[in-house]
């Protein structure tokens, strides 16, 4: 199936929060084939077959706050 | 509805973490009553009216990790 590369800019503090997403995204593979999470820059980058509202929803559900998102 | 005052111990290492659990939990306002959250103590007091696994789930869908829970 075809890929898509979505890049999340999302509030995180610490190293805690970003694992928190690297854990939640991990659960949706093999559907989400990369994760690259950036705490320096804010930004999530996702590589993945599914949606980006699936993506957005999951992040969403961590509680963090997701200030934009847009395709790579 | 009877109420139940649960006490979860979460791994939080930042005031972004707590916030995170914060936010999701205010979701289910008003079947929660009440949230305490001690980032020093690494606990979460909820009072609800809901049973506790859908605390845990929602909690569980942050990514951060629970240790233990237990009534109060």
């Amino acid at each position: 199936m075809a890929e898509n590369h979505y890049q999340f800019n999302v509030v995180m503090t610490c190293s805690g929060c970003s694992n928190a997403i690297n854990r939640v995204l991990t659960k949706l593979e093999p559907e989400v084939s990369k994760i690259d999470i950036s705490l320096e820059d804010q930004t999530v980058d996702v590589t993945t077959s599914l949606p980006y509202e699936t993506i957005l929803e999951k992040i969403s559900k961590t509680g963090k706050e997701v200030k934009s998102w847009k395709v790579l």
